[in-house]
């Protein structure tokens, strides 16, 4: 029998204790198609005492994350830590430099220093793996680095948050208020107590970087993207996105564009009958769009212990089998700076939401500042509302939806400042942008 | 420079022309992800002087593919001739016994011989690759064979054939019949002029018996699939269908039970709001139910020139990495036998469209048989036709739709065969499975 991957977890979460016992679980199946058995060999965790429903006994226990990288009874180090910065990055860095390959599922750490650990990787020649910082156990990283090899890709866009998908969707459903989904997401573990990091889209910009730099070849630079949450998204919003044939999903979008590699996140109108659009709930999504062929979409959990773990074990089976693929798809030298496509020259459709004041000359003013920066309108509608203002309506205000052919960010941009100092309107306009697909 | 892998390629078809335009294209690309150049070196076809758009000047010519497979100018072998007998059979085996490694697209030949294919790369410690054999540019076969190593399969799902799956969203959309779209999807080369090979399913039963042996760790076995095709599929079932929440797919499905491995292609009515069910046109996907964590399923073009060769090219560059996985990933020794689960022990709900008499007695009659097999009825929709009989409306008869919890296939099977001897219906009575998803 060949020597067995011995690996050491530091972390003993949800996924970390989900790992272990997918690993007990399906010990002879892997061996069978690794060719060689995996076993946890050592852990590293804050508590030894708690009691995380697997057994440890026979693991070797190390309180600090870095003495257990630098082990030299283990092949392989699995780091389900988090964050970008210590313990996790000094761990990852010593298990790297001392030969060991690392499988992690840190967006963070990697969105932050990742061309540094697949440069310090490459020099060991050993694997960085990483498919569960994306996605969860959606084969995404698996797909871009080794399946989609040969393809030039156009544009990559994803549902990554599953936060901010279980509030809209909820919001779209129940036809409730952002703050009462919120709420009802916190209770149920969805989102955090302090939500922040997920609802204004940070979470989906990390995981976004790293899937730009698979698709693109470029290094992965979080400060690249353009990133807005979906806090501000009203339940009028969704209605209308409804009416018009759209949903509203927060999307991390990067795209090839004449200007260089557009990167944003945003809430985007996408078609109601988009595979992207179907995704409910906590379900992520991705979709790859390759030159000359259909998009491919992949679906699937984005988060939670065994959706992570079976990522994580993916990761390890690969290195088992001795597949090593460079962290990034390419060698790490070969991998360019971002030409980022500044945000003004963003081209698309538009929706816009007014509060425009109800006295003559509003439709035309608003019009005319429309026009001067060439915007064409596909549709407008102006709504009364049926049973007086609701909480949306300031007083003698009608709410005005204005959805825009192609055009500029920066067309957009000026045209409703313009909007704001004729003062036809109240309170700011909505702007979510519309995604093609 | 590392040295290059050396290609040949047998068959020049769209998908043969698309590869060559392929490597070329990305040839400094492929180089530094794969780490070595990828040289298509020789070719093999039937005419040499047809022009195919790509420039074969550098490459040498081969008339016989057998004698291409056995050629020591190659590393690796691509076939993309089709057939599951000869000339494919005989060069895939020649050029894995002469130590090559082969990709090729070819489902038809794996679906019979995959296992001795399978035992003869493992002899040769070379790889046996196919992508593009199962939905084409969807990366599923990387995904089962590599990705969800550790991971307990209960359920594998999909649309595998887009000529039927065409004809299916053209039915529903257009409100037309099953002969009129087929003559369509005839017209748009969507489907051949004998299309039997895919709207009898058995194109789907093909590709099915791969994604079971890749799921299961079972012996590829077509033979133990139970098929049915959609031509007896009425513009009424999808109407209805419509109304009841449901789309009709032509699915493939996988299954573990109790009583073994259910395998089966029948036309299937799955939830509007699943991913499966919003998937259109020509379009494939594959849903992977595992164990302990949520559904994932993949969604992207499953035929057509680029679509192919994108998958055969990136098995192409698993072997210039060295990446090499069992064909069925598993070492074939340890795949076991499938242990076919009757299609008469299948358990779930069913659609039956019956035509019955309009005479007392009749709902009696038909309630009492279902009753006999213990079976249980959700709903009941019976429909006087609007507009005096349709083509679907025999004389003196109204369409009664059931729809059943879940129960025996055997039970319906009975409980239908004593309806027609009670002679209270006209016609067969028309029966779709239904998938939960």
């Amino acid at each position: 029998m060949t020597k067995p991957l011995r690996v050491g977890v530091a972390g003993l979460g949800t996924v970390g204790a989900a790992l272990i016992a997918q690993v007990a679980a399906q010990r002879a199946q892997l061996t069978a198609r690794c060719g060689r058995p995996i076993e946890i060999v050592a852990v590293c965790a804050r508590s030894k005492v708690k009691n995380r429903g697997v057994d440890l006994k026979k693991m070797k226990w190390f309180s600090d994350p870095v003495e257990l990288a630098g082990d030299p009874g283990i092949d392989l180090f699995v780091e389900l830590m988090g964050g970008s910065g210590d313990p996790a990055k000094t761990a990852v860095e010593f298990a790297l430099a001392s030969g060991k390959s690392v499988v992690t599922a840190n967006k963070a750490l990697l969105a932050k220093h990742g061309v540094k650990l697949a440069q310090l990787a490459e020099k060991s020649a050993v694997s960085l793996n990483y498919e569960a910082a994306v996605g969860a156990a959606i084969p995404i990283v698996k797909t871009l680095r080794e399946g989609l090899t040969g393809n030039s890709i156009n544009r990559i866009y994803g549902i990554l948050n599953g936060t901010c998908n279980y509030i809209l969707t909820r919001m779209e459903q129940e036809k409730l208020s952002f703050a009462e989904c919120l709420k009802q997401a916190q209770q149920l573990g969805y989102a955090e107590a302090n939500p922040a990091f997920d609802i204004e889209g940070h979470d989906t910009a990390q995981k976004l970087s790293l899937l730009a730099s698979l698709a693109f070849g470029t290094k992965v630079d979080q400060s690249a993207i353009y990133v807005e949450g979906i806090s501000s998204i009203a339940a009028a919003d969704l209605a209308a996105a409804d009416e018009l044939g759209y949903r509203v999903k927060l999307l991390g979008v990067a795209v090839k564009t004449p200007q260089g590699i557009e990167q944003r996140v945003h809430p985007t109108m996408v078609r109601k009958d988009s595979s992207i659009a179907q995704v409910m709930g906590v379900t992520n999504a991705v979709t790859v769009d390759a030159e000359g062929i259909n998009p491919i979409t992949l679906i699937g959990p984005g988060a939670g212990g065994a959706a992570t773990a079976s990522a994580v074990l993916s990761d390890i089976a690969d290195v088992a089998r001795g597949h090593m693929t460079p962290p990034f798809g390419r060698p790490t030298a070969s991998l360019s700076s971002v030409r980022k496509a500044p945000m003004q020259r963003h081209e698309g459709g538009y929706y816009i939401r007014l509060m425009a004041r109800d006295k003559p000359g509003t439709a035309a003013s608003i019009a005319t500042r429309l026009a001067e920066q060439e915007i064409s309108l596909e549709s407008i509608v102006q709504r009364h509302p049926k049973d007086g203002p609701s909480a949306d309506t300031a007083k003698g205000s009608v709410p005005v939806i204005l959805i825009t052919y192609a055009t500029s960010e920066d067309g957009v941009r000026k045209a409703l400042a313009a909007v704001g100092r004729d003062k036809v309107i109240s309170g700011r306009p909505q702007v979510i942008r519309i995604e093609k697909n």
